[in-house]
């Protein structure tokens, strides 16, 4: 169920050139794979249209696999979870010590995660970022290097290698809502205070701490200078690199995506300022409790699949939204026809 | 998979004044579960209340089940299925010969709905309440008498003997957004196309027509003359009153229900309209793509659990919502505490 690396990304990663370069060069959906979705959706016996988003959950699969079969035989919830130095200005409601303990968890199968996979028959690897290794407080340096963000962002991309299918991605680390917040701060502008919500449970005040810090890291990274890739960098952490690693390389190798929450969508919004098509493979799967996550997916343009006001992460809501997945393909591949099954068609 | 009665419900059903009793009597919800449900939510590894919805989900099952340890290991989809008379006014975009048609299909495990069962575990049983007897045109004369009415209610009431756990109550029959719609106006009143839409694919048209339909039915009726069991019994149809017997033997019976679309809902208002705490014991699944829906749901102080634009009945709705309902549970049930996994907890 679980897979480790205690290294960080290593010092031979792809420098942000090639990371560019993946970018531009991403594949376009399969139009005749969707052309091919509707038609037979046209002869399914239920009036046309009636299963609503259900209907265009296949045709997603369909576009972004490149298959007139869409299948979700192989699917992963793939988390990726690191440690920020951040949470030394007191950001979160939960100690460093939590991070370490909650990959003990992920193993021994008791995290919430762990019981959704089952549930609804998904895979799952959890990716130690070197967890025991803080990135630096971004409020005083930068997170990474550009040779250990591109590293990381590699390890992403290898990280959803053999075969899957759908990819949900989630996280974990304690911080890392600051971290995202800090994210969308820099590439979104306005307030701080747009930007953050209390993550784990933290009082009034804390929150107000917690803008004040992204506020400082915003203004001391100069926003990044406006490339997402030197945001990403400067703000971090680990798990945001990785993340966008991975929807990068699903694009590549024809893996459609379940975004989770707010951390996991900081990754995808990175990408999305570099090029506004390279989400177009990629389902939000939940509207966050973290406040700020609606105007987020606004800006991306997502429609969330699920408001169910969960705010855990670990690639909870991706979970549940790819349960949905299964029962929207299910009906597709499964149902009878109108012909098969003589049933008569609208207006006969 | 099916079970079916060729035999509409017989004569010798239960007065109205029993239904009336039954309703007056319904038990409340258990508290002193629900408190053994948040005390041990608190010990999960995981930010208290950061799975939103889905902790209250677990809640509402041991509430209504009246249990410290609520169980989905039984859940139902009932499928309640019947023809009606006012097709004759060209209600809708299909012929009446679909009726025994799609109850063929479930039958074969063709439709939406057998795959939604066959993906999230779910029982399926379809009851037939002589789908081969249409009930009269309501915009002439009364669907049901009162002996029929109660007998089919009472006849629901049995379909869900045999031990559930959880019951999804879904429907199937050509015309019955129509019925659906005309006991919405007799029940809340405004105008008739305040409550109608384009059901399974009418064109502009064919929902002015309804409108008129429904319309002439409501004054024929005097909308019910102000009794919700006599709005039922004079717009019908069998498998309205069919549910509304059953989400009333359930609660009886302590089984949490989870009603579907439009046309279900229905049945629900009408128990609503007898007693506010009549469906305390029901989850709405979602958001119909009917558009009137909404409106319903407001008035019944329901929060759909999903808005995925789906308009098909047959529970299909219900039955991913009860999807989630067992994910969630999953999590209550299965995963670990701060203490068994020697996690910190907030503010350690």
């Amino acid at each position: 169920m679980s897979e480790r690396s205690s290294e960080a990304a290593g010092p031979t990663g792809l420098p942000f050139d090639d990371i560019r370069r993946l970018v531009a060069q991403m594949p376009g959906p399969d139009e005749k794979a969707v052309a091919a979705i509707r038609a037979r959706d046209a002869e399914l016996t239920k009036p046309p249209g009636s299963l609503g988003r259900l209907e265009a959950l296949v045709e997603w699969l369909a576009a972004w696999q490149g298959s007139t079969r869409p299948m979700v035989e192989r699917p992963l919830v793939a988390i990726f979870a690191a440690s920020h130095g951040v949470t030394a200005r007191g950001i979160s409601a939960f100690p460093d010590s939590v991070n370490r303990q909650m990959l003990d968890n992920f193993s021994a199968g008791g995290a919430a995660i762990n019981q959704l996979c089952a549930a609804y028959g998904l895979g799952l690897k959890v990716f130690d970022l070197a967890i025991d290794q803080p990135t630096p407080d971004i409020s005083a340096e930068a997170a990474l290097s550009e040779p250990a963000c591109a590293a990381t962002m590699a390890y992403g991309m290898e990280a959803i290698a053999g075969g899957i299918d759908l990819l949900c991605v989630g996280e974990m680390g304690i911080g890392n809502t600051t971290i995202a917040a800090a994210i969308y701060h820099a590439l979104y502008g306005g307030q701080p205070q747009d930007w953050v919500g209390p993550g784990t449970g933290l009082d009034h005040e804390g929150v107000r701490r917690k803008a004040q810090v992204i506020g400082e890291a915003v203004a001391l990274h100069r926003a990044g200078d406006g490339d997402p890739l030197e945001v990403l960098r400067r703000l971090g952490g680990r798990e945001v690199a990785a993340i966008a690693g991975a929807i990068l390389a699903a694009r590549h190798q024809r893996v459609p995506v379940i975004l989770d929450g707010f951390v996991t969508t900081a990754a995808a919004a990175v990408l999305h300022a570099m090029d506004a098509r390279a989400l177009d493979h990629c389902l939000a799967a939940h509207c966050s409790a973290e406040p700020a996550h609606v105007e987020v997916l606004r800006r991306l343009n997502k429609t969330p699949l699920l408001d169910l006001g969960m705010r855990l992460g670990e690639g909870s809501g991706a979970a549940i939204a790819a349960g949905i997945v299964k029962g929207a393909l299910a009906c597709w591949r499964d149902m009878a026809t109108f012909e098969s099954a003589g049933v008569a068609t609208k207006g006969t």
